[in-house]
């Protein structure tokens, strides 16, 4: 972790969205009390830059030529007791634009500066205030829309994604030490540790690295939702069947007011994880050339899909479950019998046809998307299918694609390690593949490898004047 | 004022729009801090419920199984140091709306019930902490966009329209008590005062009131906007002088992030005053009957306008003339003589057709729409045209209809009043009247008016054991 001298610019910002009753302007930098200061008028009086941090004051606020803006509350943060490490300020004025504007308007006439996106949690970042993915965690805890992608980003954020980093790390140039040892005193004739001991070590290592690239493929499920695509012949109740899947998730966010925009239609949370359901036409016979062609379309849809639910009402032919069974190779299938509720429509079974060699799992549940029968099962097959471990606030699951790619460079180079030693190399050339796992590894929290820090590493094991 | 008991029910909302980086959530009544406290785990170890007013607290808010929701801020308000006046408490959380509904949620679970709209401030009021006006001038502020909007309710917010009342109020108190007092002793054939000094007094009370109620008119069209129509022959350059009208101001309001949906199109502000463009067709002169139907729809629209410009690039006929004069009957019009830069079309006058029984104001202006040239002048002749006085933050202008016509009701009360004067009525018919018009004023401010009141007015002045 580097420590960067403070930022010698006062920079401000709104924090919330605009619109509502309250809005919060941030201001922070070495300024950003004096130049509130010069604004800001306490109704007890005292000025706020004798007043001490994590205190809350209520006053007017007036322009430079004295005409009162806003009455606000100023909430005071000193260095580095603050999000940014810096002396900052936050302003709550009333939530119109015209305010806002007039406050951002002041605070850069007295020598703020508008803030670049993020800058503040760069800011946080540069003093130290939490590294590189704790800083990328704050965006994604501020996107996350469900349970999954909250814990995700919650976990990263506390850091439990960088203390895992920095024990590979220490593990690493524990190892990098011992071999750069081995070559300083080369011509001693020393072994400064015992080869199977560092393979054991460089394995482990691996394992671990390879752990955290595989759990990419359900951090990104988890941010971009799983697909689903709901699929079967025409008028067996797909629609139907789609609302109820919908149905409580829209009645659930409809309860926090504004935020009917940012809908995103057909997609629904299932213990906490978001299912994204993709559009199909209905399947049916059909000796209409250009009606096959949209149901071929259909079928190749399904390629999209991590889960498919064959929605049946009758029992389908062998050729069908055959051609099912083609396009769903490798995926999860869950076969719905729709309008069991129908007297003489239960008890069939078109898993009969399907063979080991297709290779799929499946799943059989009886509802009626019209009655609402039997829709929790279904869910609960849908949330089975998507087979996602449980995740809690301290589990580590790779989100994003810059520390995916990272982890892959990291694990490429701890793989030449391994093979280093499968093939006797020598210790000059395996540390050189060491160094660039800990820079990749390094790159993730934003920190720099120096030659001296593994030097550093050395000297605190061993005493060289002994 | 009424001071009611503070409320048991403890109420939450989110006082911030959804979206930001950050949101507050709001937590007020007598359990605010206690169920605060049930989920707070401060990162110093110390209960907030110890904490004093208007501190600070760092820490982790966790659901009643545990789970972490988010690292968040809180800030203390004790009673009846508050917005509401009750205990308080605002939780500043990431902008998510799944940790938004979360909280939400476990503060519900936990005793809360959420807010209706405006109950923060209706409890601000019933607390005391403010007046109706003021609580009305909140949402105002919120709402406000513009300069003159934003005087208007802060002047209104800080209960200069309130202390108004309250003068008026106090007048009239002092009438009725004396005129009452008239009234209990007139068995004895005392008159407590003197009939000319009351009537003056009435008088002044009068004017006073219908300053009022004629401030509506200004503060209606500063709220609405002031409507210009621009109208002229057709390609005479009315949309290239629209685009240079409404150019500045349209760059001011996009600076700010997220407002652009907000933005009403064809207004412009000019020195903090809104002006509302109505769209209107090309007028020329034809023959073509429909087209001419068109032209008359152009006509009837100025009707809405208070303002309107009248762009030419030639000089007008007589006709075209005399046919303006009648629809800007009573109206301020202001001819702008456009293409200016080319050779040859300046110095006519269009005005010198008018009549002075046209009772219009017209002002000129030359300009090139085109070239930008002279804009500005044209701008201060909208501006003057507009007529409105300048407004400091202690001028007082009416600008809710209830308030309107609350001063209406009054108005008349005390028009009745100096009427009884006039036939000489007794003080116990004057009486009634004047008790009219302090209700009419105290609805304003939501107080209530009792004869107990009227009773004391008269004890503070009158030492009746004496």
């Amino acid at each position: 972790m580097i420590y960067s001298p403070l930022s010698s610019e006062t920079i401000c910002a709104l924090a919330t969205a605009p619109g509502g009753a309250i809005a919060i302007i941030r201001v922070s930098g070495p300024e950003s009390i004096n130049i509130t200061q010069k604004l800001y008028h306490a109704r007890s009086g005292k000025p706020i830059d004798q007043a001490k941090s994590h205190t809350v004051h209520y006053g007017e606020l007036r322009s430079a030529t004295g005409q009162l803006i806003d009455e606000v509350i100023v909430t005071l943060y000193r260095s580095p007791h603050s999000y940014t490490g810096e002396e900052s300020v936050e302003i709550s004025c009333h939530g119109s634009k015209y305010i806002i504007s007039n406050i951002l308007k002041e605070l850069t006439t007295h020598g703020c500066r508008l803030a670049r996106p993020g800058e503040f949690t760069q800011r946080a970042f540069l003093n130290g205030k939490m590294d590189l993915s704790q800083a990328e965690a704050v965006a994604d805890l501020i996107a996350s829309t469900n349970s999954a992608t909250h814990q995700m980003a919650m976990s990263q954020l506390r850091g439990h994604f960088s203390s895992e980093l920095s024990h590979l790390r220490e593990q690493l140039l524990h190892l990098t030490s011992l071999l750069e040892l081995e070559l300083d005193f080369s011509d001693h004739d020393v072994e400064f540790a015992d080869r199977r001991e560092l393979k054991d070590l460089t394995q482990t290592i691996e394992k671990h690295i390879s752990r955290l690239v595989q759990s990419f493929k359900t951090g990104k499920a988890l941010r971009e939702g799983i697909a689903v695509a709901i699929v079967g012949k025409t008028n067996v109740g797909k629609s139907t069947l789609l609302n109820r899947l919908l149905h409580d998730d829209k009645a659930i966010v409809s309860n926090i007011h504004g935020t009917t925009r940012d809908v995103i239609e057909d997609t629904t949370q299932i213990h906490g994880i978001t299912f994204r359901f993709i559009d199909t036409a209905g399947i049916r016979h059909t000796c209409d050339e250009i009606e096959q062609m949209g149901i071929e379309r259909t079928y190749q849809k399904l390629d999209e899909a991590a889960i498919i639910i064959w929605m049946t009402d009758e029992m389908p032919t062998p050729e069908e479950a055959n051609e099912m069974a083609i396009h769903c190779h490798g995926k999860q299938l869950i076969c719905a019998i729709n309008k069991i509720d129908k007297i003489g429509n239960s008890h069939y079974d078109p898993t009969v046809y399907f063979k080991e060699e297709n290779e799929m799992t499946v799943q059989t549940v009886e509802i009626s998307a019209k009655h609402n029968i039997n829709i929790d099962q279904l869910e609960e097959a849908i949330y089975k299918a998507a087979d996602i471990p449980e995740i809690s606030e301290n589990d580590v699951i790779v989100t994003s694609m810059r520390h995916f790619n990272a982890l892959s460079m990291a694990l490429e180079d701890i793989k030449r390690v391994e093979q280093g030693f499968a093939y006797n190399l020598s210790g000059d050339l395996l540390s050189e593949d060491l160094r660039s796992c800990i820079h990749h590894l390094a790159e993730i929290v934003g920190g720099e490898i120096s030659a001296d820090e593994t030097l550093g590493e050395i000297f605190a094991h061993f005493c060289v004047g002994k």
